[in-house]
């Protein structure tokens, strides 16, 4: 079974069917599915708003964990069944996936199964963005906007993890508790009146912010302009809001600042291998010390697609959306519930 | 004899009158100026739009080259007749300036007079932006706007001598020839009407633009987000058509570009002498081989500065402007007329 969207639309337009399992090309490995992550872009795909790369399967997903079947001819890394999760450029929600092998990172016995799946496309992301990208050092301020979804409490996660001081916002006073568990310093609550200039008091306090991780673009771009300190750098991975944006660059002269971007998407499949191993190297230590671990918000049946994408709509929603194939279940998975709303 | 605005204004608010020596605070170097730079800073601040740092002296002059008369307490690199050039956070336009000894650098007997004084603020500048910062490489494809002023004549010459392949642009046909030799591969002329679309088409041969050094601003800020290549650089060190723009920034996300900003004079001492220990290591070399020459659009007794200034204004300038103090006169070193314009 495999889900794409028929039509652009809302999760309805979701649909489940039969396809051919993926031909291998050279260097990929052909991956039995266990669980496929749902992430933010998958969204925006359904809504026709973000196409696939050109040549690239209409079937949504970008991330999955599960077992290798058939190892990458010429591939020197992996055997039949090994366990292993991959960045896919699509293909994720379904039986069977074909992934460069460069893509592919081990699962080792102590990293649960869920947790792996939800490492690729967000982990990937933020170690890329803010490490890899803006050299995001220990001990620098970090502000990331909006710390509750997927992206927000991988990235809070890890760079707390990584010895960062991480500020957050959230509009829900649950999500605060749960963001401070993860490391957050402060956590401000954007649905107050003032929060722009809580943010401030708070980034004031060490001269501003090095680095911003905004998701949001429009109307914030400025204001993050404002909040970054010297040598401050804006890191924007999605427009939530609007890329067009109206702005006084001045300061990126006076306070030296830096504003980059990126989609990780659209790179090739050996940029994406380096990424990878990077991960490997320097997030898998805090992985398995503990120190760092993605936050699951449900675990939901391949079948309950269109509710996978609701959920990850929901405001309510903290952490990792997954999605959990027949395949999955029948090596002892489960699927996980998501929490009431909190206050 | 030193020289500072009376008021905002043209060149004619320009005042020459004796001011004391300067005391010099721990770690500076007291230095007799020879001969001093004029940059478009300068102008600015002549204008009211730019003013000096906090504490600084509103003598005017960010660069200098002479002899140090009194070395630094502490200071171990000089001694007193050391030739010196240094960058300065003002005061250079007089007889003696006072400069942390981190911010000199040795004259070689090599290295003529001129070309050491028009080095510090213009070179500092490119290869902090270029090198330090947007870590441009050889072979990059690099585009500078307005070749054939003080900045873009030093960015097109150190960077055609780093390996990278140069465009630039300039208004002058005559200035285009002597662009192409100083290094640049192609230059475009933007009077024509389609100058954006040239610079588009020799940009698409590589596929963009890696890096663009722009001065403008404005209008520009948009054209340039779309002439850069995958990965590429936007670096900003002037707005001279304004800083307020209005862009869609998605492209940022699709070609993973990044843009930077910055000011040489607010940066802090220490700071400077890396850059200038940078540019000692890495840029000395190219100019001992002859691999790279400053050039010299003229040179003006400090007692003509106001000529100065206009001709820094005028577009038919070629390169560095230059003031002779009488000391520097005094050492046999000569003033040089601008040339006739071109046509």
């Amino acid at each position: 079974m495999a889900v794409w969207a028929a039509s652009p639309g809302g999760p309805e337009v979701l649909t489940q069917g039969v396809r051919p399992v993926p031909v291998s090309r050279p260097g990929e490995a052909l991956v039995e599915v266990w669980v496929a992550g749902v992430n933010r872009p998958d969204v925006l795909q359904r809504e026709g708003r973000y196409p696939p790369p050109p040549g690239t399967t209409d079937i949504l997903g970008l991330e999955v964990m599960g077992r290798v079947v058939r190892p990458a001819r010429g591939g020197s890394r992996f055997r039949a069944g090994d366990h292993v999760c991959a960045l896919v450029v699509g293909g994720g929600y379904a039986e069977y996936v074909s992934v460069p092998e460069g893509q592919c990172l081990p699962v080792p016995g102590w990293l649960p199964a869920g947790e792996a799946a939800a490492l690729p496309e967000t982990v990937f992301t933020v170690w890329y963005n803010l490490r890899l990208r803006a050299r995001l050092r220990p001990r620098e301020w970090l502000l990331v906007h909006g710390g509750g979804g997927g992206i927000g409490t991988i990235a809070v996660g890890l760079t707390a993890a990584l010895g960062c001081h991480v500020v957050t916002t959230t509009g829900s006073s649950s999500k605060a508790v749960r963001l401070k568990a993860l490391g957050a310093e402060q956590v401000v609550d954007y649905r107050r009146a003032h929060w722009w200039r809580e943010l401030q008091m708070v980034g004031e306090t060490n001269g501003g912010y090095d680095l911003i991780l905004d998701t949001i673009g429009g109307s914030y771009f400025e204001h993050n302009l404002e909040l970054l300190a010297t040598e401050g750098r804006l890191v924007q991975i999605a427009f939530r809001q609007g890329s067009r944006v109206s702005a006084d660059l001045s300061v990126f002269l006076t306070k030296r600042l830096s504003f980059m971007g990126s989609t990780l998407r659209s790179q090739r499949p050996g940029d994406k291998g380096r990424i990878a191993r990077a991960v490997e190297r320097s997030v898998f230590p805090l992985l398995k010390s503990g120190k760092f671990r993605p936050v699951i918000d449900s675990i939901y049946p391949l079948s309950s697609v269109a509710q996978a994408h609701e959920r990850i709509d929901d405001p309510a929603h903290f952490g990792k959306v997954l999605l959990l194939t027949d395949a999955g279940a029948g090596q002892g998975l489960r699927t996980v519930p998501p929490e009431a709303p909190g206050p």
